[in-house]
């Protein structure tokens, strides 16, 4: 599900035990090199802003960012906030699971919904 | 070991099967949204060429981008060129190893070499 959109890009959730979004663009670019430069802009000007407000609400100790797309290869950026506690932490949320988090997603519907009045 | 630097950033090779690149920031920020402007656009430049550089060169089936620090908070922007026939896709270079990979690096002496005339 999108919580935002605009002409150039679309912002869905991954559902987590963190804070996580994913940016897609809305054509679809197999790689990141292959969008046209103000697909590329956007797509930075949006991870600033969504990065600095994870860091803002969730206090995390890290923000990870990735772009993949080996199994959907559709251009989209991944932005995690990471907790020390998390489930998988310092390993990417894509390793090996360390622990049982005991981290607890907090307020991501309020999150989200300050967040697309920044966007 | 660096095969490039400038005043903002440095590019680092990374012992791998595949082809992989790290670009760090020269001043170590720990999240990208607290670095300069300067400094953002500039690693985003480098990763456009070197994306588009490993895209010609090796044909690979897909290229990966990464920034987590977790182990290691200072900014750095991992590019990999992935293969099918690697030990890890369609998983990250991060996730469960699939298979032994059968993929094998090659010319990546040149390949860099190349690339530095282009950054």
């Amino acid at each position: 599900m999108a919580i935002y959109q605009n002409d150039l890009v679309y912002i869905e959730i991954e559902e987590s035990e963190i804070p996580w979004l994913k940016i897609f663009t809305r054509t679809p670019y197999k790689e990141l090199s292959e969008a046209p430069h103000e697909v590329k802009t956007e797509i930075w000007r949006l991870l600033d802003i969504i990065e600095k407000e994870m860091l803002a609400f969730y206090k995390p100790d890290k923000i990870n960012i990735a772009s993949f797309g080996n199994y959907l290869p559709h251009l989209h950026m991944h932005i995690m906030a990471r907790f020390r506690d998390d489930s998988f932490f310092p390993e990417p949320m894509w390793g090996k699971q360390q622990r049982e988090g005991s981290y607890r997603l907090k307020d991501f519907d309020r999150f989200c919904a300050d967040l697309v009045k920044k966007l």
